[in-house]
């Protein structure tokens, strides 16, 4: 892995959302990175869990490490876009400059990270895997779900992106679970139909296309599925 | 409440860990602030509603006006602090000058924001406030508020701050909800002694005392607890 020639090395698990939000953003920048499923180490969960507990003491997907800053870690996926942004962004593409339109980006994308993202996980966890069928448990995370998809809907009727005229961060954050919703209950195109449009018009660019298309087409991932 | 002469309104829910969070590092900054409880207004849950999502589309409590700035308005509470450290640290007490170090700070303030907090909220609800009793449910977000606890004990027995040799805003952002933890099975000073003993740290100091009582003592919710 050290002799990665990309800039950045992004370690994540298979379908992680959180890794697909990094590896949008790092595509629109324009930034070159390897992506390494730890899922597909020939390891044991304990030294999986070592090795990369040594990148994030948390030990959870996704962590980037930056080559050229002296191997840079970050982990925590919103953390990774404000330091792409930061570092990397001096066009303001996807950051304002001013810092009050960087607060209203901040806010939305904090609703993401603690809001939607969570959300969802736990409408999927109790939804697919936990193991007694909790149907009121799904249903609050079904229906929590649907509130901020309500929240973005009334937001979206009224305009095209988040915060100001273009596409930021914040937006970009909403896609990766949103490919999800139709698995816990939510149909995006007939219940929030600004939404969907809002989501199409980004999963239509071809940066996003190129972004998620390297993180599934990973050959140690195909091995994994095949074998 | 256009009258306030703080140069800060916070509006908030009774109790509401995310709005102390933001009180405690208003308090650091020295910062003036008018806490305003939404509970205790005297309309009705729907005009309540309309009133607040013109401030928050999101409608939850926090959200924060900087009076100075021509009443600018930020909610999300991990927001809000980015917020207050960018235009109100210059000497950088709570949040670190350096870019590098500054990406340390937010990954370990984002792991509050998208796992301790929302893992205690849902551990509250299953173990207190959901219709149905499952023991299940309560059980997952008590381990997973338990693993996080493990992975901040283990970083903190090495070291006093969670990034550097001080404190940041990364370290206030978690006391607020642990305060809560004996509440959902968590005996801190038992099981997770450097956690105590950092969360103690933080607690005996005069500005963290000052930014809850100003909280807690407020005339309006102290009229609205005793009616």
């Amino acid at each position: 892995m050290g002799s990665s020639k990309a800039q950045f090395t992004l370690h994540t698990h298979v379908t992680c959302p959180a890794a697909f939000k990094v590896a949008h953003v790092l595509s629109l920048l324009g930034l070159e990175y390897e992506p390494i499923y730890f899922d597909s180490k020939r390891i044991s969960r304990e030294e999986k869990l070592k090795w990369f507990t040594a990148l994030n003491p948390n030990g959870r997907s996704p962590a980037l490490i930056d080559h050229t800053q002296n191997d840079h870690v970050v982990w925590e996926s919103t953390a990774i876009l404000l330091y792409l942004v930061t570092l990397y962004d001096p066009e303001h593409k996807l950051y304002p400059k001013d810092v009050f339109e960087q607060s209203k980006v901040n806010q939305w994308m904090m609703l993401q990270a603690s809001g939607q993202g969570p959300t969802m996980g736990q409408a999927f966890w109790f939804g697919y895997w936990h193991h007694e069928v909790l149907p009121s448990a799904y249903k609050r995370f079904v229906d929590e779900n649907k509130r901020i998809l309500a929240v973005l809907e009334k937001w979206l009727m009224e305009r095209k992106w988040l915060v100001g005229e273009k596409m930021t961060v914040a937006d970009v954050s909403y896609l990766s679970w949103y490919e999800e919703a139709y698995w816990v209950d939510a149909d995006l195109e007939e219940e929030f139909p600004a939404v969907h449009k809002w989501l199409e018009s980004m999963k239509a660019l071809p940066e996003i296309v190129a972004g998620s298309k390297k993180l599934w087409e990973r050959d140690d991932y195909k091995h994994d599925q095949a074998s």
